[in-house]
């Protein structure tokens, strides 16, 4: 076996970072990964046990001051950066710069389209310019082969990966009637929502509740458009706050431009995801419940036709934080690395 | 006042028929009522309390078994069905022919076409065909003449509830493109499937899960279809099953035909249900949350409008034991005899 | 009947507060109450239906901001303090001052001794001595004669409540053996902690988990010693936080200093209760459970004698908004004014 | 390496016996194992994919009828039983006549006395006592010797684990003052319960609520006080049904019999676990939360000391499907084979 390689993770204080970090933890392949603090939170905890006390038993995990040199001296090869797009947007152009290379988790990176990216009111410099060409989105079921070789992986949205997944195999068999609109109505557990204590994350205010947010305007949506070329007219996707820690349901609505028989379009998606380790399609009756992809790096693919043979619901389920962050940011690994794709996930 | 009246409930051990209890035990017009056992439970629990015993401290709450000579002993004269659909069906044309007035809140009378009552499995007898022609679908906001005068409300199923009151005003003023389609997606809380103990109501499965279910196949469809008199094809519902107890959302998704602004369409909501105690129209941006008509009595409605003026996000919530059900159906009696729609409901 | 009495509310924001607002608004014998807002939140919403939008539908509830000139121009009578014990310090010796009655929701005047306040770190002037000499601890069915002319009364605390109500009427047989100690392990719903969003009331943080808090060291321990006249070492209280919104349990273990039957302790719980509107006793083998008394102003006992008529365990549930906080403070105004103690909350 | 070795596992449809089936089929000593169906399952499902879809992904798993030629055709070893605990005392002693060695996840071979095992009314065979004798009660941190030779493991009640794992040091030092009583106060999430069902685990009935049951009377009572060689009066043990899916929380009132301070008592827990894998003591002031030890084998222990130095209060934390079922039955099982107590377990 080739020697194991290193990596850093900036930001395992939040849910996604920490996920990563376990997984990174037991990846065989890899050193014990560098933990980085984000720079404000210099001063805080020294180790990650003491923001995560379930973490005990297995000796510390110390966390220290992230600076470039720290990076250099760790002799660091790929950098996870589970941080505040503004953050990521700060970083990775240098890291990049010094031939480390880069897998982030947020939104920084993920958008080509200038109309998109303005949600995210990101400065267009030159050089970001130049990097987010060069950025790759690291959805491993669509872009395998530019993921391999590339210095930086723009790792998807917890819900873009859940609707460009399920959409994926009929836009390109080019069966969806797109005149008459794809709707994706997704419902995601807490922890997408973030770490910060507010208002709407209080457990009195979700617990018996669920409310729709972001109408027309939630960020993952320029994801969805760009990677499956959609025009914003042809899709409305409004996601919903769900009263349960983790996991994503999207139950997604096409009109299809002919009749197909359900056994056409169970051949669609297996076709499609053939030799993919990471896409389960289940067969009619058998629809994904969240449960099902809970705790692994699964996206679950279900579908419902009606009589008319036409009209068709998609469920698609994933755990927001393993194949809708921290999970299929070591898939990226794996690809960039030409290991398996499931070295640590299995 | 006038005398109040009695009325009697066959099947309050349900949790509909348990929440319509409590609500004619404070309706400041009725006598205690009557509460009957279903035959099948003769032998069981002679007092409501021993079955919940939230309901200790204001002395009991009898339970007798049901029979012909004791509901006319009683002088009962609106009779509530909270029992299985088949109950109901059997009960109903008898009481009626017995003069007394009947509220059932099972699915039995609310369908007047054979291909959406197929799928309960009626047998349509001769005499079944004349009752369910006299039956009217107890959905205050827009058959309230019919209501008052009627001797057989067919109470709306939860889901048709949230859902037609969102679409009717629109499709009275005729401003949706029904060829592209309307979508229901719809969330209910767990009490909607009823109390008895499965394996898909069991804890466990439930908690930290969703699910999409009957998809294409749910028996509320025809009921919506019925109301808003829409083709089959013209809608696709899809309920879902929360890791809540009760509340019900409804997300639906139409195109509209022609461009229309936020006003407007807040008009067309306000304008028609301009006087309607129960429904609550909500203002951009605030949308209305499960939370907002738990243990109410209201129909919460909200909308977003795409930049496009032609898509458009609505919002329906009901808590699917009140304005779902018992709430409604104590809406229907206020209306049966005369009296203000919130009596002993506000 | 008599004229309506005017009430005004400071801090209806919290879930205590905003219960408390909620009772008061139907409560029969009262004008619409007055709502201030807190000083530090002028300048916020000037609805309470902006905050809670679930209050929509019955006209506006203006919240004011707070000024001895509003309480006198509207001719309040009794002013409840849902505020931050620190405030509930600073305003309510010039309300009595004033000629106001209070009633208080927070911890500031409910402790006589020292040794128990500390750990609020209240400065002692010698006005506050005075008016802690007042302040009557507002539990109805220990002191409703002392509540009834009271000027200040302080409200228990949710733990408290559900500890005192269970333990009295044993210490008042004396047949608690106090040698051996007793262990009151007590869970409560998340609306406890109040509504400071935090990384501990954060839904991640509460869902799927269950965590002790406070031992040895919980604020409610000082209310229970002194209103039970335990000595610090006879008592150990737990308060642990349950993945739920509201309600509280408290387990409660004891040894009697000399046999007892079950007769015998049921008795002694109910003669002790007798009249009391607001105790429920069960009876074995029925324990109360905490769904039992949400969204009521009970306190429900029941108990579990061992085979061995020594040993015994108590349960004590409330709803910790309604019995442990605003349903008791209405239930103290209604003894204050020489009501039937369940006006308003019936 | 040597060669893996064949188990067996009777019950792969409970909770516990899943958990068992998904440890067993990654173990790295292990031969895939063969899930037996219970006899009464015969003809139901033929693989157990179809009971969990969550399964689906890695080929199938075989559910075959049970039968002793089955056994010995696959050249079984170890024979687990996640069954009830009258199917076990029928099969236990035959597998083990027949050189099978069984770890037995239900209650049926735990007790020695017949007045703990009343309460399961076992018939007392002879050959049935002789089976008793030569059962390990399988607590591996207290009984790994005789665990590693034993014919027949029983493997712990889950509620049992944790309160025997947290009073096993202190008794061991002779430091509880047993006169005065030990509370075991515990709280269970749902699947503890099984996964049959009932009203009692209705998702409506569990969520928002909180219970105590089975006081003084639990069957888990009679392991904890053989284990620990206490008498009935000195242990009361109360447990709770908590609305979670998994994971128990044991709160441990002790008086002690002479001052301690908090490092002593530290070390008495750090001293007795020495080079325990499963068992983490942690340091006052962090206590364990049943988050920490979710989806991991271990038993999670923290205390709180009174200021009086003589009252003591315990917490013990373990998943109820792993260190109180199936993980501790892998434990057991690595400890028989003589491997490392982490073995498939890390």
């Amino acid at each position: 076996m080739a020697a194991r390689i290193k990596t850093a993770v900036l930001g395992a204080t939040g849910y996604s970072g920490l996920e990563l970090a376990r997984l990174l933890l037991r990846h065989p392949r890899l050193e014990k990964p560098v933990l980085f603090r984000r720079p404000a939170e210099i001063g805080d905890a020294a180790d990650l046990t003491k923001i995560f006390p379930a973490l005990s038993g297995n000796g510390g995990y110390p966390l220290q001051p992230f600076s470039w040199s720290a990076l250099k001296a760790d002799e660091v090869e790929v950098l996870f950066l589970a941080t505040p797009h503004e953050v990521s947007r700060g970083l990775a152009p240098e890291a990049v710069a010094r031939g480390v290379r880069v897998i982030d988790l947020s939104g920084a990176w993920r958008l080509k389209q200038q109309q998109h990216r303005a949600i995210y009111g990101f400065p267009d410099s030159v050089s970001a310019k130049e990097v987010t060409e060069k950025a790759v989105y690291g959805l491993p079921e669509l872009n395998a082969d530019r993921i391999s070789g590339a210095s930086l992986v723009a790792n998807p949205g917890c819900y873009a990966t859940s609707v460009i997944l399920a959409l994926a195999p009929l836009l390109a068999a080019k069966v969806i009637d797109r005149e008459k609109g794809i709707v994706s109505d997704s419902k995601s557990g807490v922890s997408g929502a973030g770490k910060e204590p507010t208002s709407r994350t209080h457990f009195v205010s979700i617990a018996n509740n669920l409310s729709a947010y972001s109408v027309f305007g939630h960020r993952h949506t320029g994801e969805i458009l760009e990677q499956l070329q959609l025009n914003p007219r042809e899709l409305i996707f409004t996601p919903h706050l769900l009263p349960i820690p983790r996991g994503i349901l999207s139950t997604i609505y096409i009109h299809l431009n002919r009749e197909m028989g359900p056994a056409e379009v169970q051949s669609c998606f297996q076709d499609f995801y053939v030799g993919k380790r990471w896409v389960r399609i289940f067969t009619t009756p058998t629809l994904p419940e969240i449960g099902f992809s809970l705790h692994t790096n699964y996206c679950d693919l279900g579908f419902c036709l009606a009589d008319d043979r036409r009209r068709l619901v998609l469920i698609s389920c994933v755990d927001n934080l393993l194949k809708g962050a921290a999970g299929q940011a070591v898939q990226n690994l794996n690809l960039m690395q030409g290991w398996q794709e499931d070295e640590g996930l299995a």
